[in-house]
Parts: C-alpha cells; sequence; structure tokens
C-alpha cells in the first residue's frame, strides 16, 4: 500500500507527500485561478513514466557494464480534446548517451522495462496507447 | 500535445520538467541502488490524482461560496504483489474544513471531479479500480 497525503494551500497551491516522505508542490495556470509556481497534476504523470522507466533501463545498462555519460527519456502526451482531457497516447524517447553503447543492451533494458517492470508504465497503459523509441549518442 | 524531459543525474536520481517548466526530483530505495533523496515516480500518480481532483473541488466550493478553512485528499494505492506492480486500486478520501459547509455542495463537486472534469483520475480508471468519499469538518 502506497499512501499519499495532499494538502491545499492557496490559490490553486497544493502540496502532497506519498510514503516516502518528500513534497511536491503542484499548481495550475493563472487562467484557472492558479499561479504557475509548480508543475500541473498531469504532468506528473509523464514525469512520472520517464522517471519509471529511467531508473530500469539505467539499472539495467548499469548492470550490463555499459560506459554511460548520460541519459534522457523524452516524453510526449496526447490529450483528448474533450473533457476531461485523459492521455490517450504517451510517447517515450529513449536517448543513451556514452561510449561504446551496445545497441542489443539498449533494446533489451528498453524491453524489460516496458514489458516486465514499470509500474506507471502498466498503470497508464489502461487508457493512453504507449510507444517508445531509442537513440544512442556516442560521446 | 505535454512534454516532458526526464533526465539522469546520478544513482538513481533524476529530474523532470515537462510543459509548465517547473523541475520534479524522483530517486528510489537505498536497496535498489537509489538514495531516498525525493520522492517515487509511482509516488507521483498518486499525489497527481490527489492535485487534480483536489483543484477541481476547493474551484468548485468556492464557486459555491463555501466557507472553506482547509481541505486535503488521502489517496491509498493497492499495487499489484507480482512485477510490473501497477496500481490495481485508488481511493480517496476528500477531507473538506471550514464553517457551515453544504453537504450537497461537496457531494455535487467531487461528482464533478470524478465523474467529469478530473484528467488525472481517467487516465489512471483504465488499469486501477477507482473509489472516494468524503468527510467535512466542522471549524
Amino acid at each position: 500500500m502506497t499512501n499519499a497525503k495532499v494538502t491545499y494551500i492557496q490559490g490553486l497551491q497544493f502540496v502532497g507527500t506519498a510514503s516516502s516522505g518528500h513534497a511536491i508542490v503542484m499548481d495550475s495556470n493563472p487562467e484557472v485561478g492558479g499561479y504557475n509556481t509548480a508543475s500541473r497534476p498531469m504532468e506528473l504523470l509523464l514525469i512520472g513514466i520517464g522517471g519509471c522507466s529511467g531508473m530500469d533501463v539505467v539499472s539495467i545498462l548499469k548492470k550490463k557494464k555499459q560506459d554511460l555519460t548520460g541519459f534522457e527519456v523524452n516524453v510526449k502526451g496526447e490529450q483528448a480534446g474533450d473533457y476531461p482531457k485523459k492521455f490517450t497516447a504517451i510517447n517515450l524517447e529513449f536517448v543513451v548517451k556514452g561510449r561504446n553503447i551496445s545497441e542489443d543492451a539498449v533494446k533489451k533494458a528498453i524491453d524489460l522495462s516496458m514489458n516486465k517492470y514499470c509500474s506507471v508504465k502498466a498503470t497508464l497503459e489502461g487508457v493512453a496507447k504507449i510507444s517508445f523509441s531509442y537513440k544512442i549518442v556516442s560521446e
């Protein structure tokens, strides 16, 4: 069981803490009464899927002794036009930077995350169609 | 389209920024190579659904001229025991604090969020069963 408590501050600003104890502030656009001081709740889903899959891929590549010099996940989310404007598609681009990176190792790491380990992906894929690609940059 | 970029820092620490430009740090448990400096990616989903629905409910209650003195959302997420350990159930408890709060206004605000407006709820409900309750505290 993971617990979270989200507490109202002011305007449309809220602060959330969950089981690990760390705080995250959320806010909304000025057009709807927010002050744009922090991330939007929907952004947390995209940042969460990037972090979850990124942790898997980096862990696996390190176990495979790959010489990483950098790593990013670019995430794009498409939302329905009508309320409740749910995410209908999420695309992940994994950018692996390093020296003599094995493409096979990258493919295997991404496959394990997407199809076995990533809890956020497994939760989000019920509504949103999730796709992914990768790019290897030699540095 | 909402975009996010999640960048690897060190250990299992990542920083994510999305379209609004605000940064969120994520980390993992020491048992799996993290340093517990920040929220877990799965926690972002629970904090996100609490923030999203909280913004709706507070906005609607303010439009209905309710005299709020405080507001919280307690979120509980149940995860599957096996990988990928997706959320299978999420429960939200809305705690509305104030003076002479109308129970009808609270019920209507929560219903509008859960069934019409909350994008995070609409995205997560494909896999997780989402339930909710409320409590009114007179202050």
